[in-house]
């Protein structure tokens, strides 16, 4: 055994008692493999991804940023599918050992997984370019997951928080804008802090037909539900939840294609709107705005004096 | 959306209708995430695994061999378990989009997972160096699994297969070693396919007290059931199952820290030592070897004149 190697079996420590589940846990890390039991009447929800330093996360991006983002992105995916947090298994690649960086890592993915309940129990460590990929376990009553395919004509089109201020984060970053002083703590956070909106699983199991989660943008995101609901959209401009400068510069792109916010687009029939406001009320920190319809076919965006056509855009810059 | 992207979308199809399981699937990829029945009775086991080019395969290694591979190791971890393989998920980086090699991969990773009946449920596709990261679940009946902190004073210790073959095609490959031309395919295949013991799993949950597979070689592997089972073992270097090459040499280092050879150790109770000739008389492919026994506390290899401590043991020909 060589030196690197003896180092790199330190790393465990950094990854134990890591969360804890509400979900029962067999035999955890130090195995071939975890043993977890699954709750008679429960399915079981997996997702995973992958995050690569320099191409999900500026290079410059903090241990403690990198491992909550790492997480919640996955977390993110759960909340998509009205799901609740149980396991997760990380597959981490560092480029050397450094003690220091891998303490920030772990206080770090200690207390987003303690706050979000979901728990470690196992992984591999290897050695190479910065990389890290989660797979997260959940679990949802029998059939009762949230899905792509439900859309339906009339249905309402939400979305969770404000849109674009990840992509602005990165572009303030990056030095690509001039944005005002009292926004960046916000936007920064936004793109490194994106907070998977798990406190709506109740609400979307109970009333969404569809959702997805904001990766890659808006309008390429909500594109996925309507493909696989085999409908429309109508979007309106001027409803979509944004901050005052992409509203004042009418930086929209930020939002409808900029990608990373991680909040959640969701459908559901119009007799619950009734239900929006209420939501609203009690959860200030989570709110819902209502952006568009459902429609037979088209996939439109509304604007104050022109209706763009949203299959195969290129963009709102490219229209303006 | 770059082109590169749009390429990147195109990727998807080289990973559908992979795999078949015996299990069931509810909603497999193109979600947020997947979803599967675990049937009642059965518990969860987990394990992920990433392969780095360059570290834990050689760069020239084919798209066909990386597939198989990567899927295999894992599949290893399922079977150390004693458990049955039921689905995957694969988050794989790419430096580029390369649709011959996809093809390749695509094609080998079919090949395995119909092999061994297990099923892409989902996954993840990056731009980066090339990685794979595979996360694989299998189930065993409640509490019917094998793992590492079992064995007993007085068990026999078992290897499957040969040992030191994957460790000496990998020299091989890099020129480090002038290997008998009868021995290269074998050894080369040995490091490139790995079969994973899936045929021993009834034997394991019936008969073994610990299990393990051979990933970092024989002696750091077995010191893991060792020290989790807080016990010794003697281990006899005539007994170990090597080929001509090694034995003639007395190259034992390739058997003992060699690793990558993804065979399986496990302890068993003495009195089912009558099992092993019928076991080896049924499965010439997957024979079994009784190398050892575990001893109260001491870890010792036992030589023709000389016995070694195998406690912080810097590998054997430290010793020769």
């Amino acid at each position: 055994m060589t030196a690197s190697q003896n180092e790199f079996s330190l790393i465990e420590r950094f990854f134990s008692n890591i969360g804890k589940s509400h979900f029962p846990v067999e035999l955890s890390q130090g195995d071939d493999a975890a043993v977890v039991n699954v709750p008679v009447g429960k399915q079981l929800v997996m997702s995973v991804d992958t995050l690569i330093s320099g191409v999900h996360f500026p290079e410059l991006t903090s241990a403690a940023d990198i491992a909550y983002k790492s997480l919640a992105v996955n977390l993110s995916d759960l909340a998509a599918m009205g799901a609740k947090p149980a396991w997760f298994l990380l597959s981490i690649t560092l480029p050397k050992f450094d003690e220091v960086w891998l303490s920030e890592f772990s206080a770090s993915l200690k207390k987003i997984s303690r706050q979000y309940q979901i728990e470690l129990i196992g992984g591999d460590t290897c050695r190479g370019p910065l990389s890290i990929t989660i797979q997260v376990s959940g679990l949802v009553d029998h059939n009762n997951y949230v899905n792509r395919k439900g859309a339906q004509l009339g249905d309402l089109v939400l979305v969770t928080g404000e849109l674009g201020n990840a992509a602005l984060g990165l572009a303030h970053l990056q030095q690509r804008v001039a944005l005002p002083t009292s926004l960046i703590k916000n936007c920064v956070e936004a793109l490194n802090r994106p907070k998977p909106r798990l406190e709506l699983t109740g609400f979307l199991t109970s009333y969404a037909s569809a959702a997805i989660d904001l990766s890659d943008g808006l309008v390429g995101d909500l594109r996925h539900i309507l493909n696989q609901s085999q409908k429309g959209a109508t979007i309106r401009l001027d409803s979509l939840p944004v901050n005052d400068f992409i509203r004042s510069q009418q930086a929209y792109d930020y939002a409808l294609t900029g990608g990373d916010d991680f909040e959640l687009c969701f459908t559901m029939p119009s007799q619950h709107k009734y239900i929006i406001e209420d939501w609203n009320h009690k959860n200030p920190q989570c709110k819902l705005t209502h952006i568009g319809e459902i429609t037979e076919s088209d996939y439109e965006l509304v604007g104050n004096h022109t209706t763009e056509n949203l299959n195969n855009w290129q963009g709102y810059q490219h229209f303006e």
